[in-house]
């Protein structure tokens, strides 16, 4: 989806909107101070029954909650993943004990679950993960979470084509991570009007104030220059936070920002307002003079607005993404990332829901191909990959999309923090990597990925896919459609020879054996530019009189253990593997570690082992050890 | 340093500077222009040459160039490192032919040198490197320089207290990166008015317009609401660029940003302005209307302005920083992260250039210790990890600090392109990181890092240290002050025993046997909180009368292969590695890489095998399969 820059909305940096303050019901008023009340209370006896969390940043809070969850949002308490319900993400994950006080006081949650805070049994744990019903994705790393709301505001605005609406709750301390300001620059370009973030402004970060303490006009003025419709309210003032929603409501074409001044420990005797509060328990009596604030209003008077059911059925069964077939002549030179982008083209075929995002480099990683057949299936993210990856893991939440997310393998490295929560939210999203190792040639260090195996291998539960030509390439991708979880394809830059016939299968955790006779003595492993290499390497050997079983792992991890292990023990327990990558955490790593268990199989790895520099690709994989020539020598050595 | 919020500078978001227009002399202008020009035809001639580059987004940036290099900036040709000397980063890396053009028109690069670009044996690399003297750091990640700027720029006003100033040259796309918002508040925060960030608003990015295009007020307004003053220019405007330039000189206890309109390709017949024209050379023929333009004033008439020889001289040479010896009890129980703390102190005492900068976690990771004792050695960086990682990387340029970075290890993932770049900037960076593990217990999985040894050991020459007490995490901070390159210190959350004497020896590379008898068939390896449980398990298998060698290896990388070979071999060829880690590139595959080259050695690694949850930190060591009582069943099943 592109938006011209000619409509772009006018930001209005210089008008300053005040919360307008149209007074509610007293009865109203005082029932959503009570649940504020109520809330806070549960927060504090949940925290100090666990010893630890963050009962202060919780209580801040308490009536932007209430108002949020007891007035404004519509959602359903027994069907919190409801396709049509409003999603609210808690980006400043700390203060999850507001949010677990929030869905006991809608009914969802028991007092003894929330009382089982933080115990290993529990799900409702020291930060919010999805392992609850009633979160989407999981927070506690800062600034992530107005990515991943607007990634759901862009799928409900452009893709489900549905009412309901996203907010975000944001701390201030949080608003210095620049993911956040990613995200708002994404939401206003989108003019997601159905977003809106509210940032609770207590002013005490953990160690010491924040760097804007209660400036809330600094906010505003940042929000709205980054295109937001941006309303200063007190946090703490019902009547003012239900008026700023409204307000929102209201506003279109724009993403709103609510910038609420509030007070750490709010309602806390003693506490409030005051540093070296953070991350832990308040005594257990100061519950008393909250409790003496009540208006005596019972819980469960108030409940919430049901959903709109706009949002249409999707059908995204694991398994069933089905493309067509690949369709390359062997031998005919094709970059497996020109591949990724022909098989994902093929997949937005095959599905609306097969979604493609990248940032400012579909020219590159062929993520374009997308584009151009499918335009409603493509997000363009610019330059931006924290928030790039935040909006997949947004878009793939209640299994509305699959999202494919591609940029230079080097750049994914931006958005690793993005990654390593998307795990934790057991999300279902897909990196395409593109650009990886010396291969790359003249653009030199800076944009070539050689630690890229090792950051995604380390992702729990994570596929790791290195296709070597472009029809495996074709099969990696449709497969990681297919799969559950975190999926990243290595591609690379250059057009290399295709090796597999069309209709060659393909499966996670299953290599093949390109090169194989036998009188074999070393098993060589290779993958994209290196199994080249091996395969040339072994033909020189071949004439040489020494013969070497040639083996393509195809996945990464899982790594085929067992073929491996058979081959290397057919060709005298003899290992060599090479790989346009660093040497720790890639592929002679996950071949070490899959036979470290076996005597009598040693392995030798050759890959890059300095910072390279600029040149041709041939060039640079000789001089940095990559090459046949130096796979022969290694060979040779044995 | 910290400076309170009741001194912070008001943000006068609303007004809107326009550039004076005061008119410079008609020779100068002329000259300036020819400057430009030249470099123009400079930049096209080169990436004709090399067949590959960036000319268009050189050419946008002629006259910002010319008028820096040239009329603006201070400094020394012969000695582009010169302490006292004016700095510039090129954050938008792709355009150094621009940049390469400047020092061949200054005098520095022969012609033979520019048109060397982007060949293998060349230092005129396809991105800037820092093998080139007069680079400070790498860039081609973009949206990175504007946080090293900021990092020179405060060391230039608060530490070397010299007049320097520092100028960072930036693309309008990759403005959309939120690190260069995590650097302009920072800045912002610290007045930092020795520094001026010269955004080229060229329209385009690499695969379409950028989201904001040529709407430069938007950018203004972004940076103006970020605490700078934020100035528009016609960036092909000689006059206007002086002239900005010196209302930045002029302007106090505010950074200046000028957003200069640019066109990319500017200059160059059918190709200015023009999409599809990113990152390839243009025909070799558009020079010739180039030529046409000169005024005719000759390459070597205009020299740079001579440096301030004020920045005083600094003695970081390396090896040189001795720190008083740790004092503990054996047996006492100290976490290691409050020993890093401490030896922070220590290593401040020792040299004043030894300084530390945290993301708002100093009262966890025990930086605040420094903070305590020199607090002008130490930089409060808030919640924004990459900004962290960038001042640090500027902190240390021409060796004018050593800076040591904090946060939980988790959220140095946040910061991973930071540290890419860095060691392709060959940087002399320390990063310590806390609350490593599931033994940080109830906060669960979002603030455990269980990746980062396979991040860090990725990193190219990095040096991981992962000390397991108190004594070995000072002796690890001493060291890692006294070696060169990027360092990972690894520093738990839990307090537990000391195990070394305070005299112990400790050095790079070097493992500590803490248990071993001639009757052992096993070794074990374990380090932190896993090295106790390895203790444990060998104290209960040694009643049952199965006896283990127990390893503690310091560093991670490099690791002790020799000690580790010589006792894996004395033990029968049975190693077990236990780590509070996920299964890739942490100690196990360390290991096993370590001793894959030799038959004989088998090794069995335990660690997390799935995403971890909240509880009490012996309850999840126990539930994730690293506690005492899964060494003792893995030993018995080896």
């Amino acid at each position: 989806m592109l938006i011209g820059n000619r409509e772009m909305l006018r930001l209005s940096t210089t008008v300053r909107m005040l919360a307008t303050r149209m007074p509610i019901p007293t009865e109203l008023h005082n029932d959503l101070e009570d649940v504020a009340n109520r809330m806070r209370i549960s927060a504090i006896e949940m925290t100090c029954a666990s010893k630890s969390g963050h009962p202060t940043s919780s209580t801040s809070a308490a009536e932007i909650m209430s108002t949020l969850f007891f007035h404004e949002m519509k959602y359903e308490v027994a069907d919190p993943k409801c396709a049509s319900a409003d999603r609210f993400v808690l980006s400043k994950g700390h203060a999850c004990p507001i949010l677990y006080a929030a869905w006991e006081e809608a009914g969802l949650l028991s007092r003894d679950q929330v009382m089982s805070l933080r115990k290993i049994n529990s799900d409702i744990e020291g930060h919010p993960t999805p392992r609850l019903n009633f979160i989407d994705v999981a927070t506690g790393s800062l600034g992530q979470g107005l990515s991943c709301a607007a990634g759901m505001a862009y799928v409900g605005k452009y893709i489900d084509k549905a009412s309901y609406r996203v907010y975000c709750l944001l701390g201030d301390g949080e608003s210095a991570e620049g993911s956040v300001w990613e995200a708002a620059a994404f939401a206003s370009y989108y003019k997601l009007d159905n977003l809106v973030a509210i940032v609770d402004v207590n002013r005490l970060g953990q160690s010491q104030e924040t760097s804007l303490g209660h400036h809330v006009e600094v906010y505003q003025a940042r929000f709205a220059a980054f295109g937001f419709n941006a309303i200063v309210v007190n946090g703490h003032d019902i009547d003012e936070l239900i008026n700023a929603y409204e307000t929102a409501r209201n506003t279109k074409d724009k993403p709103t920002a609510i910038l609420a001044k509030t007070f750490k420990g709010q309602g806390i005797e003693g506490v409030a307002d005051k540093d070296n509060w953070h991350g832990k328990p308040v005594p257990i009596e100061k519950i008393e003079a909250i409790k003496g604030k009540l208006h005596g209003s019972k819980k469960g008077k108030l409940t919430p607005k049901k959903p709109t059911e706009d949002a249409p059925a999707v059908d995204l069964k694991i398994g069933s993404i089905k493309m067509a077939p690949p369709s390359y002549k062997m031998g005919e030179k094709v970059a497996t990332r020109a591949a990724y982008g022909t098989a994902l083209a093929k997949l937005g075929d095959a599905n609306p829901r097969v979604i493609g995002l990248d940032g400012d480099t579909k020219n590159s990683t062929f993520s374009e191909k997308l584009l151009q057949k499918h335009p409603q299936q493509f997000i363009e993210c610019f330059i931006a990959e924290q928030n790039l990856v935040g909006v997949a893991v947004g878009a793939q939440c209640r299994n509305r999309t699959i999202p494919f997310t591609s940029t230079f393998a080097a750049f994914f490295t931006r958005a690793t923090d993005q990654i390593r929560m998307a795990a934790v939210s057991f999300a279902n999203l897909k990196c395409a990597g593109s650009h990886v190792g010396v291969s790359i040639g003249e653009d030199g260090p800076s944009q070539m990925a050689l630690e890229d195996l090792a950051i995604f291998r380390a992702v729990p539960g994570s596929t790791v896919f290195y296709p070597t030509d472009a029809v495996s390439a074709e099969r990696a991708t449709e497969l990681a459609a297919n799969i559950k979880g975190i999926v990243f394809i290595r591609t690379g830059r250059p057009a290399l020879p295709v090796l597999y016939k069309n209709d060659e299968p393909f499966a996670v955790g299953k290599a093949k054996i390109v090169k194989e006779s036998p009188k074999d003595r070393i098993l060589l492993i290779g993958a994209g530019v290196t199994l080249y290499e091996c395969l040339k390497a072994a033909e020189q050997l071949e004439k040489e009189g020494t013969h070497c079983c040639v083996l393509d792992p195809f996945t990464i991890k899982p790594i085929d253990q067992e073929l491996i292990m058979h081959h290397a023990r057919r060709v005298g327990g003899r290992i060599l593997t090479v790989e346009d990558h660093y040497p720790a955490g890639g592929l002679g790593e996950a071949v070490s570690a899959a036979v470290a268990d076996n005597a009598g199989i040693r392995v030798h790895s050759i890959c890059v082992q300095e910072v390279p520099r600029s040149g041709p690709p041939d060039e640079l994989m000789d001089k940095f050890g990559i090459s046949a020539k130096h796979i022969v020598e290694a060979v040779k050595k044995y």
